[in-house]
């Protein structure tokens, strides 16, 4: 079940309503990326108090670790990992795509899917448009990903060529079909979006586009960015196909970005954004602010009494952490500078999409991306 | 400042109520122990959401890291680490000790105190009395330990002779009045407590408690137990020395232990007890229950989907996390494990002392600790 509605847009950015079996999203919306049925360091009661409203699973790492069997016992992923509201899970290709080494000898993609060997045990296994589909459904996500290739930015040392982009966009398109045809089958009661490849090749991202938009499916992704090319690659193709795609279904850029990069998107159309940059960037001390990033490492932050950010509301600005205490943790060892620094980081991405709704609310969200940006680049 | 009441007891389990500087004690209580200022893997939310009174912080480590100067800022260990509650600090004796390996050739003592290289830079560094009493005043913990020599139970690879053990019991006893003397100097405004050395020697340990009590100090440990020592020669002191001290000053008996040892200490005599098991057995995926202990990572955890103790009511077991969940988290070496095991681990220490209070207070504490014991020895 999925149903969409739209408030309100401003140029290309819009407002809008996601009703999903597990629960409403409020949209543009950020998602917390939670791997193996896990936000990395963070309870699930500290997402729902900062305000997630969805968060991701990684279908490849969770048919490893627990397994499929583990899942079904529980009726899906939400009671297993207590998570009671909605969560999305990818196909599985970008892993299996990762998975491959620079080179590719780690997989062997063929027409009917994906030969590689377990990371957990080295077991042989085969990954498909149906087995994602069937694994997917016992995990029972509220939005599922069409199982895809995932186009590489570079192919063998150089750049993807377009004849090799376009036989990988048209492979993931048939397996499209061959996603919905399972899932179908299957009677699964979710939600199956559809994801537009094409490598940086706009023609092409038109080609996948249209076609996709022929399966009438009820969302639509942008993949295939954020895999190594440049910046103002990625920016141009967030700029190209997000708008093009459906107007009244939900529109989803995977694996971006950085705070500009969201707020950049939501310009450009995009509604639903997940990255592993908050949490990874918190275990490595990088937080981010209203005012900038900061490397709590350094030692100007010693003993500084002050918040991370005076202006946020997290749980670690909010409970009297200072900086020197934060740069002392990270200093230790101690594990509560990766769990403290987490939650201010999803925090802020999390509310930093809640200033955007509501500036879209009230009509003011080109004025609210200039303050943003100038607010930013202050300096914290 | 310190007030003892001292409200009901049976046979020599004692019923209390502890006032300091930062709040009030119920006793028997059990310690978190926070070394660098944080006790590993928990928010300070979640000690008082478990009902944790007042918590350890390492005088030695603290002033390795992060330095006196950042905590004087702070005005002292609590508003530093967000710890409005009660602080007991030990004197750094005790990590002196332990840093001198097993030979010992890692410090020199002398009747001044201890030299020895500091861990962190290599800086020569001298500790005595006078320094560990300026440094638990900048500190500003609730409770200042003396400074003392741990006594070892080996020396050079033998039991530590009655002969060396009365050296070093009397070291520590002229260190107690240097501590005393510059904790008055200092015009320090919390409680300084005396430590019992003696090692093994039970005779020697009523020559220390006694020229300790002639100090008249608000409150006394025991010490130089659980330094690797048989376990019935731990318990023998237990036995021992506790009952003996000033009946209505508290009772601390230092790094215990099991949650046997704990139950078994209160019928002892003692009222206060800090240990390091909680948190580290939940980082190894060791959990205690009422119904005895678990490991976590066994494979017969792999799906069952009952919490870690149905009687427990802890963030980890009242929330729906289940076994197969932690197991699970475990295998992937995600941080949510140890989050969670330490939770529940320090939630289970800190009730159990509350049930030991409750118990008192009814006048059913033996019945209850046969309770104890058969539910422990269930199995889980």
């Amino acid at each position: 079940m999925l149903k969409f509605e739209l408030h309100k847009t401003e140029g290309h950015a819009r407002r809008g309503t996601l009703t999903l079996n597990h629960g409403v999203v409020e949209t543009p919306v950020f998602m917390p990326v939670g791997t193996y049925g896990t936000v990395k360091g963070v309870l699930p009661q500290s997402l729902r108090e900062m305000g997630a409203q969805i968060i991701l699973g990684n279908t490849f790492h969770l048919w490893m670790r627990p397994g499929l069997d583990v899942v079904q016992k529980f009726g899906g992923l939400h009671r297993f990992e207590q998570w009671q509201a909605p969560i999305l899970t990818d196909s599985g290709g970008f892993q299996v795509w990762s998975l491959g080494g620079a080179d590719g000898k780690g997989r062997k993609i063929t027409e009917q899917g994906v030969h590689f060997a377990s990371p957990v045990n080295g077991d042989k296994l085969f990954l498909t448009p149906e087995v994602s589909m069937q694994i997917q459904t016992v995990l029972n996500s509220d939005i599922v990903m069409q199982f895809d290739e995932c186009t590489p930015y570079q192919t063998g040392g150089t750049l993807t060529t377009e004849d090799q982009a376009r036989q990988s966009m048209e492979l993931s398109l048939r397996w499209a079909a061959r996603s919905r045809d399972e899932f179908q089958r299957l009677g699964n009661p979710n939600a199956l979006f559809g994801i537009v490849q094409g490598g940086m090749y706009t023609g092409l991202r038109e080609e996948s586009l249209q076609q996709l938009v022929e399966l009438d499916l009820p969302g639509y992704a942008v993949g295939g960015v954020s895999v190594g090319e440049p910046k103002d690659e990625m920016l141009a193709i967030m700029a190209h196909t997000p708008h093009r795609l459906p107007a009244h279904k939900p529109r989803y850029l995977m694996g971006v970005g950085t705070p500009e990069d969201l707020v950049d998107g939501v310009a450009c159309g995009v509604d639903m954004f997940d990255c592993v940059m908050p949490t990874r960037n918190a275990r490595n001390g990088h937080l981010f602010t209203r005012f900038g990033d900061l490397k709590i490492r350094n030692a100007r932050h010693k003993d500084d009494e002050r918040p991370i950010d005076v202006s946020c509301h997290c749980h670690a600005c909010g409970s009297g952490f200072s900086r020197a205490y934060l740069h002392h943790l990270e200093r230790c060892g101690e594990m509560l500078a990766p769990m403290l620094a987490s939650i201010h980081n999803l925090h802020y991405y999390v509310n930093l999409m809640r200033e955007v709704r509501e500036a879209l609310d009230e009509g003011r969200f080109e004025a609210f991306r200039q303050q943003f940006k100038a607010d930013r680049a202050r300096g914290v």
